[in-house]
């Protein structure tokens, strides 16, 4: 099964995402992605199914983050709030990655396919945290609109946090947005 | 050119439907569902680019629709107002199909493609409402997160009016999910 590489994972995402940035996503295959990471194809395919999957993996772990999080939550607190809590705790993630996670932006917004995968998973969030919710006896509509609610938060939050130069983090710019759209559903 | 067919657009649709539903959307061929309508492929293309169009034209009507509603929407309406106001104003569309929009969520659902482009067009939705909002002044992150909670309730909204069996209108069920979101983020 060949060596085990350390760090193989990384200098692949790295490698891979530096390649869509400048010749396109599609325009880009494994083996280009391997040359330049100076790994194998194999080694590439013991991380990936394959050069999309580069942009998605790990997002299984963060849904099941999130919903660990809702269905934990103390008693007390309002659904909504037990949505952003759950976001924000899975927010560090990204923290670590700021410039990987521009850069996914960047090659994500200029793919239709991509860009309908990326709306797909963000359903299924917000599909994953509906049902973290009833769990939790939330009824509906609440527990979906809730769910839509916070993961529209979410979406809008790391879209700003990653046009804003440095500063604030993305747990904060979630609370900030949160409170925008608290405030315009009160006015 | 052919003659002019009188109701030859819904005819086509409506026998469209009715195959997606009974033989899945991927199994249908224009030949078909042409010869359930009586009429030719040449009358099929004339009306739809392909198959799929069967499903999604008259959304940009829609959304067109959507946006004059906001803009010219009384300068003391909140944002999130304005935009339930605009959905509301589409929402008789739907009403006097009730049956197509069901057996349409039917198919959309079965199929990931379909489900993919809904999910673009909803998107498609929310930034074009956003940008209405803009035009009205609204400042961001407000003008995003109303257009996108907006869009939330019109999806959520929708889903309960399909799955209940007759009674209130689609109108009213967008007010009645607006009012569930308005309490939620209130709590």
């Amino acid at each position: 099964m060949g060596r085990w590489e350390p760090g193989a994972r990384e200098r692949l995402q790295r490698a891979a995402l530096e390649l869509y940035v400048e010749r396109g996503f599609e325009q880009t295959t494994v083996a280009e992605i391997t040359n330049r990471a100076g790994l194998t194809e194999r080694t590439f395919f013991r991380h990936f199914a394959d050069k999309r999957e580069v942009l998605f993996s790990g997002q299984d772990e963060l849904l099941e983050s999130c919903v660990n999080t809702i269905v934990g939550a103390p008693e007390a607190t309002a659904p909504l709030d037990a949505v952003a809590e759950a976001l924000q705790a899975i927010s560090a993630r990204f923290e670590e990655r700021r410039e990987f996670s521009r850069q996914r932006q960047t090659v994500i917004a200029a793919n239709a396919g991509l860009q309908e995968r990326e709306l797909l998973k963000l359903a299924a969030l917000a599909s994953a945290t509906a049902d973290a919710l009833r769990r939790r006896g939330v009824t509906e509509p609440t527990a979906s609109l809730a769910a839509e609610a916070g993961v529209a938060v979410f979406k809008i939050a790391f879209e700003r946090w990653i046009g804003e130069p440095g500063g604030r983090t993305l747990a904060d710019v979630i609370q900030d947005s949160l409170d925008h759209l608290k405030a315009a559903t009160a006015g």
